[in-house]
């Protein structure tokens, strides 16, 4: 029997949220939390609308989560994100005992993995690389646009 | 001539902050953003109100100040915190090109400086220990007082 939640479910639905942040011009990125199958939690980035460097996907989405659960602790729960997190959003995941993240493409530039995988919560495992062509080429895409 | 708008003056405004968090139990945590010598953004740390890990008093006071300012970089300005930030609010710090962050008391355990200054913006400065010994009591009684 096949399951329909799969991560890659999830990823695609992360994948929905960083399209809706290049439709309005930010940095196409975007996020879902999952808890027992379920997402409880989505969004994409919006520092540029938002006019907040606070405003990443991930924390949103967080901060969503946390509003849903009514709890600060997302102890249990999977993030779905299309690109590696920067060191802000990897420590508030910490913060929050994040169970597991999956993300799509690295970011060798601002992502948290330059300062190694201790940023981590010792609780919190994590997947990379899942449909990572697409988030890099939709990236690509946007920041190739921009210089138009 | 002296001058009334010092760090000290400012560091003791981030104190008042922290105060407030202490008297709603929350960890004393409090930071004011400065513009040209002027307070433009006052937050304590607020996580346990809200439920919400990101609620640290530095990202609140970004968030105000970005608001402020109508501008998602705080070029120019200055952040007075009573604790060293963590890894999270320095990051978003780093975003925001804040100018110059002053901190209180070091936190080894949960600070950035684990990291190293690498984590920083290299157009940040930053100075610390400021009324250190003042911030690092205020913590000490908070957490005496929780554990009775």
């Amino acid at each position: 029997m096949q399951t329909l939640f799969t991560d890659e479910y999830f990823m695609k639905e992360a994948f929905k949220e960083a399209q809706k942040a290049a439709d309005i011009d930010e940095v196409p990125v975007g996020a879902v939390i999952v808890s027992n199958k379920r997402i409880i939690a989505r969004a994409h980035n919006m520092t540029e609308k938002l006019q907040d460097v606070t405003a990443h996907a991930e924390m949103l989405a967080i901060t969503a989560a946390s509003n849903f659960l009514g709890a600060k602790y997302l102890d249990g729960c999977t993030i779905y994100v299309t690109l590696e997190p920067c060191p802000m959003c990897v420590t508030a995941l910490y913060h929050a005992h994040i169970e597991k993240m999956v993300w799509a493409t690295d970011d060798e530039k601002m992502g948290f993995m330059r300062f190694g995988v201790q940023m981590l919560h010792p609780a919190t495992s994590y997947e990379k690389g899942l449909m990572a062509e697409k988030s890099a080429q939709m990236l690509k895409k946007f920041f190739k646009d921009k210089r138009k």
